[in-house]
């Protein structure tokens, strides 16, 4: 088969949830972090992830998201067939959203290869990305699941690792590796010996795959939630799909495609690896915006939203602008703002993580009308 | 004449203007600081200055504001009689509110002693500046401008001083002093200097003083001014009161009270002071706030506002809020953050003061919707 054919046969596959709760109060659960433009490129992350991606898959992208999100999806990605987005009842975690896809997918053609990219990454340039994605696709078609690693640029603790093995030699794929073992996120020492050794990458969450290979490892591994997404799948075109969505979806274990497919997988020698060039960042948290806009590298200062109103004298740090008030800071570095209607983030850009905790406490004390 | 037949003489005026831009964006035109609760009490600070005046002159206390905030002081003080609420058509500076309110009160009766305290100061112990003012009257019932001055505790460049010369040995004023001068506020050496050799006092502009002795000295210094004052004050009873208020007002010069009235006056050794040995504060910026808050003893945080959601991990300094939003502060210390419907404000104590030159800065960009 040529490249070119096989490309034909690429679905890309956007799990669009998480709410992003290192990004609160900007992101939450009715806005979650994918439908922001983080970056002040003038696209939502969403948006940007569909584009970068649309080259490679034009009209066979699909979208599965929380239905509270339709609407804003819809209006982000106005190409979207209503084939193509896949609306979860409540969340199931990631092997029952990528499953389904699959399982969709896999009705209409047993052939295609997907690729499953999270809706709320930055990377760029776009062009190294997409030439990693052709490498995954041509050792996808070999009959590997595909993971496209992130060469680490320091020694995180913060995210799992893909520990590879040996070059595969393929032709078309040069840069594929086998894959040895995923392993879980690290202490800092080992974090450390891993950039001090190589032969590790960051688990991005990207992966390329044959359809029928990743429902045969999630079969054999979760027959159960395996059974209930070709149930969904079978209704997928026919008037019953509503139905039994609602009825099916529910029952679903929830699980985490890792453990249900990648790990399984790479005990069992189907997985590769395509090393990224590419810059990466999830936006982890509001120190990552400070990082990514562009505008910060003119001033100590960087402003996102529209229309904000900021007066600074002698500060440093980010300020998100969610409303039109008039925002006054004076005197103070490395501070991160968040106006937002109802909620207001007042930290530092090295306490940007402990952002989170903050969103639990307010959980567990009732607060959720700003979550 | 008895003590306490002198006491029936005195009458208390409350000078409310000042929009304290140094307090923006709580304090501000339309809600100025003497409207506030900055301390805590419960009270607003002009609801507290009345109450500490009442023991000396209940029902014969005068107020002079803006006619904007009519209808918040009569809320705030609701014993004012219409007789006693002096409104201003627009700002003319304290030489004509404190004149006006003298010329008034002269027609009422020429022997009444008044004195003049801004609405915006917090003052404890107040049995402490009672006894002060007490011995004030005694002084100034001896043809004296009493002002009480502000035992200095640091050697602040932020306030005028006031030099004293010999005591005058009243008999029921025992620490009364003639007054030499008064000085512009001084550079930091010259404050030292002030602080290291005592007999130097802040000017809080406190003064009590027989209003034909004060409107003397005002009408040989502003004759124009004076003329004016008595022309309003002539109808202040009558059905004219109103037409005349708006025809004359708008034409007096707008000049300090010190200018017009207590520096001539110390020139002629008409002025005296009584040291004041109680603890004020002039809420000059939010640093104050978290001294003068008793919460502030309890935890390094100050939360001022009603119904305030405050989260706080790792944070310190003060948070005031004028909405029911959710304010989390994580890692960050020293703080002052400052919720408004329309306006945040984030800095720090140290920079507190520097709160104008934003105000400024706004007003010169036209953002004048928020000041």
């Amino acid at each position: 088969m040529r490249d070119d054919d096989m490309l034909r046969r690429f679905y890309s596959v956007i799990p669009a949830g998480g709410v992003g709760t290192r990004l609160w109060p900007l992101s939450r659960a009715a806005a979650p972090k994918f439908l922001h433009d983080l970056t002040g490129s003038g696209s939502s992350l969403i948006r940007a992830t569909y584009a970068r991606l649309a080259p490679l898959s034009d009209g066979r992208t699909m979208v599965v998201t929380g239905r509270a999100h339709r609407r804003a999806v819809v209006e982000q990605l106005p190409e979207l067939t209503d084939a193509n987005l896949v609306l979860e009842p409540e969340p199931k975690d990631s092997a029952a959203a990528i499953g389904l896809a699959a399982a969709i997918l896999h009705r209409r053609d047993p052939s295609i290869i997907m690729g499953s990219f999270a809706a709320d990454q930055v990377i760029h340039p776009v062009e190294a990305f997409q030439a990693a994605v052709r490498e995954a696709v041509y050792t996808a078609a070999e009959g590997y699941i595909v993971t496209i690693g992130i060469t680490p640029t320091h020694a995180s603790t913060g995210f799992g690792y893909i520990k590879t093995a040996d070059p595969l030699e393929i032709a078309s794929a040069p840069s594929a590796f086998s894959v040895a073992d995923f392993v879980e996120k690290p202490d800092k020492a080992t974090a450390a010996s891993y950039l001090e050794t190589g032969g590790y990458h960051w688990n991005a969450g990207m992966f390329v795959a044959p359809v029928d290979l990743l429902l045969k490892h999630l079969d054999s591994k979760q027959p159960e939630l395996h059974a209930g997404l070709m149930e969904i799948a079978a209704a997928w075109g026919t008037p019953a799909r509503a139905e039994t969505m609602r009825r099916v979806w529910p029952t679903l274990p929830k699980i985490a495609i890792d453990y249900a497919v990648a790990e399984p997988a790479a005990a069992a020698g189907d997985v590769a690896m395509i090393p990224g060039t590419f810059g990466w960042d999830d936006v982890g948290d509001f120190a990552a915006i400070g990082r990514l806009n562009a505008a910060a590298e003119m001033s100590n200062l960087t402003v996102m939203g529209e229309g904000a109103r900021v007066y600074s004298d002698h500060a440093s740090g980010i300020v998100v602008s969610d409303t039109k008030r008039v925002i006054a800071l004076i005197g103070i570095d490395d501070v991160v703002v968040v106006d937002t209607p109802d909620a207001l983030l007042v930290t530092t850009k090295e306490h940007a993580q402990q952002v989170k905790s903050a969103v639990e406490h307010l959980k567990a004390s009732g607060d959720t009308d700003v979550l």
